[in-house]
């Protein structure tokens, strides 16, 4: 089966990557848009456009009916959900199919399965995927909970199992420490949440965040394309992403990206996909969370290894099988992604709505700008901040970070504030220079402040 | 020795693409510029940026005096010329030499041997590399001239010495014929241009232009970087270059590799170079010129082989050994560049200079540009009539066609007419999409015609 139109079901820079793909795949597009939408350029530059609601997304992009009628009115044989909205949404998926239209991406029971955390966890430990040790759900008693902290090993996380945001979170580091402790956390749970439900969990310090890209068709191949480094982020927001790891030994990467590639296969996945992990610096590493979908930070895995995701992407969705073997994949060079927010990063990353004025993207050897800004453009407060993604390669990292400097410093955006000053000091920050940042090293060092600073600060 | 500071004896996109390799490479820069360019983007980019004169090329972008004035009051320790202007211009080598600033290319020696066309031709045959066979030089009477033709073969071309722009060029087909218009031709060129001198070559039909790129250090090693098929032209100005050659086998890109290479030892060349060669359709080469320079097409080489070019070119100028041995060059995939020029190709390429209103170049995957071009950019009717190199990168050239059409159908420039429309055009032409068009291709097929047209105009 050739898809002859393809709906995207996105706005923003991804929806503007999946026209460029359909484009060159000779597949029309069909765009779909929310009313404060109306200028933006995935509705410009796709064949087919189609207002499908009011501004706030619950009312247009997260508009189930209003977009499988655009889909049914306009003839599309598949649907690309990008990423957000209703991209792991294992309904949509089902609708899709109910509908005789594709969705690009896995079956809505994989979808399903890697929603659900416990389920999730389940899978991969059944799939030989190392998961966090831990008391794998609520601890019964004071008994069970000292069993499994002794299992697992001092120091232990106490979390709420109806918790989030921090709240009902309790670190031990001692048998003593977890007795006392654990009465605390199940009094503080229950009053916030009403649910005295804690479970334990290894307390893992100084991890990076290194996510696996797959790639699976409906044949029963799935091959692994290296890894990402995320561990640059700002309250669980990744900032700046790049392929390889730095610090990742080919052996260990050879290691996860078996244990990827057999969660994929355990799911009978179709399309991309993310295993993110958990690495120490012990070289150990621990599954985190599945995503079904393509990732923000997809690009830097395309310049190290050729290969364009979302081409392949609706390729195995049409039921080709896969166009590569996993021997036939490697990394070539060095990729680095910086996310062009509009926020003032000097203010906290307050963010930073309004028009564009003068625009210029960097061009030039290794440069690569996805973006769905243009001159006069207004970023909208009602979605996400992001301007740009700046994405540089280099046959080296040393040159991939001199290269992303000068590409930076010459990307013109007026009228907003943007994240570009934050990326520049970034870019400079001796640990990140290093390799060796885990994921708290935002939280650890204030890269706006001058280095000298940093020992009075902490 | 490391560079601290270069001046770009250059304007445009090129002084752009070399302000950008320092960045990189923490080297300093000094942008010179007209009177008319005060406002172009390589003035805004460089680290300082000095007028050398009014808007006429001779007075500001030839104008030695000037341009050594700045370079010395900088205390520039290089110049990087680009392309064009004085680029090629032995003497401009030799002062720098004398003032004792580094001239970023070969030495005055080797330009002055590659720019004599005799001289040129002479040092390939003495390196063994092929020539178009011919009377090296004034044929003196008919029995030599007959004696040589019959030495090559017929057809032959006959030009006056003293000739240019196709004036005084007869072909013959048989001896008859030789006899017969040789005499015009004399009588011809003595008419012209007051000198009745003609020589000989073969006249050869259904050639390619293929160029290797080399490169070479200070040390005595010379490599070649594949070639490009830049045949695709109109009056012997390339509009469409691509890397590799889409017919040339391995073997002959070996042969014609090895012949670049030889060339350059033998006038020990430094830098960058290009060797441009005839290619026939029975697998023969001959060479027609090399460029001691940067040519403007050298980003589809950078695109296959991973090598920025320019920056190789800085470090051994630099002094240093080159980073690369040949058996680590490989071709990944396949590159196509279009010259985006300010000129309007359904009125016969007539210029259009102007006022650039919105602006916004391609991006996305495997897209690169390089333009100094920006919203507001007024194209001088002074200068070259290039607004931006568009170029592509994809595992295939069916991709890369597709890619190439996808990223010119979203270049939006208003204002001015461009050469957009004309590559959409050509990129859909049955020929160029076989890969078999020579350099009488333009000449002989009008892309801007529907192609059932075309075996009624020929």
């Amino acid at each position: 089966m050739k898809f002859q139109k393809i709906l995207i079901a996105n706005r923003g820079e991804i929806a503007v990557r999946i026209i460029r793909a359909c484009r060159e795949l000779g597949i029309s597009t069909v765009a779909v848009y929310s009313e404060a939408d109306r200028d933006s350029l995935h509705v410009r530059l796709a064949d087919e456009a189609y207002c499908i609601g009011p501004t706030l997304s619950k009312d247009s992009y997260l508009n189930l009916t209003n977009i499988m009628s655009v889909a049914t009115l306009t003839e599309c044989d598949a649907i690309h959900p990008g990423y957000g909205f209703l991209a792991e949404n294992a309904d949509f998926a089902e609708i899709c199919e109910s509908c005789n239209i594709t969705f690009i991406g896995p079956s809505p029971s994989a979808i399903s399965r890697m929603g659900d955390k416990a389920m999730a966890k389940q899978t991969m430990k059944d799939a030989r995927v190392p998961v966090i040790p831990g008391s794998d759900g609520i601890v019964e008693d004071m008994d069970e909970a000292v069993r499994i902290a002794r299992g697992i090993g001092y120091p232990v996380i106490i979390k709420a199992t109806a918790g989030g945001g921090g709240k009902g979170i309790r670190i031990a580091e001692s048998e003593e420490a977890l007795v006392q402790q654990i009465s605390t956390a199940q009094q503080e749970a229950q009053k916030a949440f009403g649910n005295a439900g804690v479970y334990l969990e290894k307390y893992l310090t100084g991890m990076k965040h290194v996510e696996i890209q797959i790639m699976a068709d409906r044949h029963g191949n799935a091959v692994h394309l290296f890894e990402r480094d995320c561990s640059v982020q700002r309250r669980r927001q990744k900032l700046v992403e790049e392929a390889p790891c730095p610090v990742l030994s080919p052996e260990l990467r050879e290691r996860m990206g078996q244990a990827a590639v057999r969660a994929a296969l355990a799911v009978e996945y179709c399309g991309a996909g993310t295993l993110e992990f958990l690495l120490g610096p012990d070289g150990q590493f621990y599954f985190m969370e599945m995503n079904t979908r393509i990732q923000v930070e997809h690009p830097v895995t395309e310049m190290i290894t050729g290969v364009d995701l979302i081409k392949e992407m609706i390729s195995v969705c049409e039921g080709n099988p896969l166009s590569f073997r996993q021997e036939e994949l490697e990394i070539d060079g060095v990729s680095i992604e910086c996310r062009i927010n509009a926020e003032d990063s000097e203010r906290n990353f307050m963010p930073s709505p309004g028009k564009i004025g003068f625009y210029l993207p960097p061009g030039g050897v290794g440069v690569r700008v996805d973006s769905s800004a243009y001159p006069g453009y207004t970023i909208s407060p009602h979605y996400d901040s992001m301007i740009a993604k700046l994405i540089v390669w280099a046959p080296t990292r040393a040159e991939a970070v001199n290269r992303m400097k000068r590409a930076l410093s010459e990307f013109a955006i007026e009228g907003i504030k943007t994240t570009i000053p934050f990326h520049l000091k970034l870019l400079e920050h001796p640990i990140f220079l290093g390799g060796r940042f885990d994921i708290k090293f935002l939280e650890e060092h204030d890269v706006n402040k001058p280095y000298g600073d940093e020992s009075v600060t902490g």
